[in-house]
């Protein structure tokens, strides 16, 4: 019956991904998921983003999921934004329902590009697709460079792998080789960027990387 | 249906928990449970603390959780304690059956300090109690100030607070009064350490709150 039940939700949340990336490309809309540990950066990627594309034009807006606070979605708004945060009240991940009813809210025909930011957590969102165009996972020097290793299938879906806070690499025992090597192992595809949110390092070759899906996007 | 069956997991769990603090009791042993996100250097701290305590002649072991991979159990055996590691296969948290099934294999009437390290999750493991005396979060500087915030429940739960990585806090913008007050607003009677296990900064006084703990238990 265990099974059963979370064969259920696991339909549940297909079916509403579905819906949701159809509702994506139906408004020629880039969206991308952001997955991370508690503190790897997730809002500091977003507020630089936002910082460098809001002035070429594009349209973008933010959906924040949390456990608990605000404080996100404050942070995304001050970068100049429209968000909307979701708090999970203690659950674990977002799944695609939570998404769909914010995107009414955020409207579909009024947006360039989404971007989701799941609750600070590497292994529960994992189950749950929200019907994004990318997942983008956000890992982060001080975590150490052992985590593909330990939380492989997030590692795995990351369409994007971003190795933030690159300017603490100097003060850290962290091997940057052993780190992209497991990484490549478990997603050979992946997108692969260095940066550091403090110094902006990296952040112009990622929002490039962005901007050329939003075209591939916008033009089907 | 789905509030029922989660109502006989969580039932479940709870009489494992108090079948492991009911053997802890009988053994005088200390159980100590940590939690923190993935990063937050929560085996580094038992590599210290191992260190900082064999000598003394404290029979310390230790029960790793983690997703996937032995790396954490191959650090405490190279730090000199025995280790149990249980690889979840996917799960996002230790359940106290599991930590139960682990305590067979290392031998109760053995042990003077049992240590657990819970999967990297500030989320999922705070509906999981394991029947510890303490639950000891370790959260560290490069994750920001706001975690508190973020994830009350797991602070919530903490009756130990580390802050790890002070070595970093030169480097980050991180308000530790800020912090140290969410905290106390969340766990008012907890015990908190400021600690750097690069450095080694805090490790004694940590050390010296577990030996107080341990003959508070011992002596009942």
């Amino acid at each position: 019956m265990r099974v059963e039940l979370m064969r259920n939700i696991l339909e549940d949340n297909t079916t509403a991904a579905h819906k949701n990336t159809k509702q994506y490309e139906d408004n020629g809309v880039l969206a991308l998921d952001l997955l991370g540990s508690p503190g790897s950066g997730k809002t500091s990627v977003l507020e630089r983003v936002i910082s460098h594309l809001s002035p070429t034009g594009l349209r973008i807006k933010v959906i924040e999921g949390d456990v608990a606070s605000a404080n996100d979605a404050e942070r995304i708004e001050a970068a100049g934004a429209e968000a909307f945060q979701i708090n999970t009240g203690g659950a674990c991940h977002l799944h695609a329902g939570m998404v769909s009813r914010a995107m009414k809210t955020l409207r579909m025909n009024e947006i360039d590009i989404l971007l989701i930011e799941n609750v600070g957590n590497l292994v529960c969102p994992t189950a749950f697709p929200l019907g994004a165009h990318a997942r983008v996972v956000v890992a982060s020097v001080p975590e150490g460079d052992d985590k593909p290793e330990k939380y492989p299938e997030a590692f795995r879906q990351g369409g994007v792998i971003i190795l933030n806070k690159m300017d603490l690499l100097q003060h850290m025992d962290f091997d940057v080789d052993r780190f992209w090597q497991r990484v490549r192992e478990l997603a050979p595809a992946a997108e692969c960027f260095e940066i550091s949110c403090t110094t902006g390092a990296g952040i112009h070759e990622l929002c490039e990387w962005i901007q050329m899906m939003r075209r591939q996007v916008r033009d089907g």
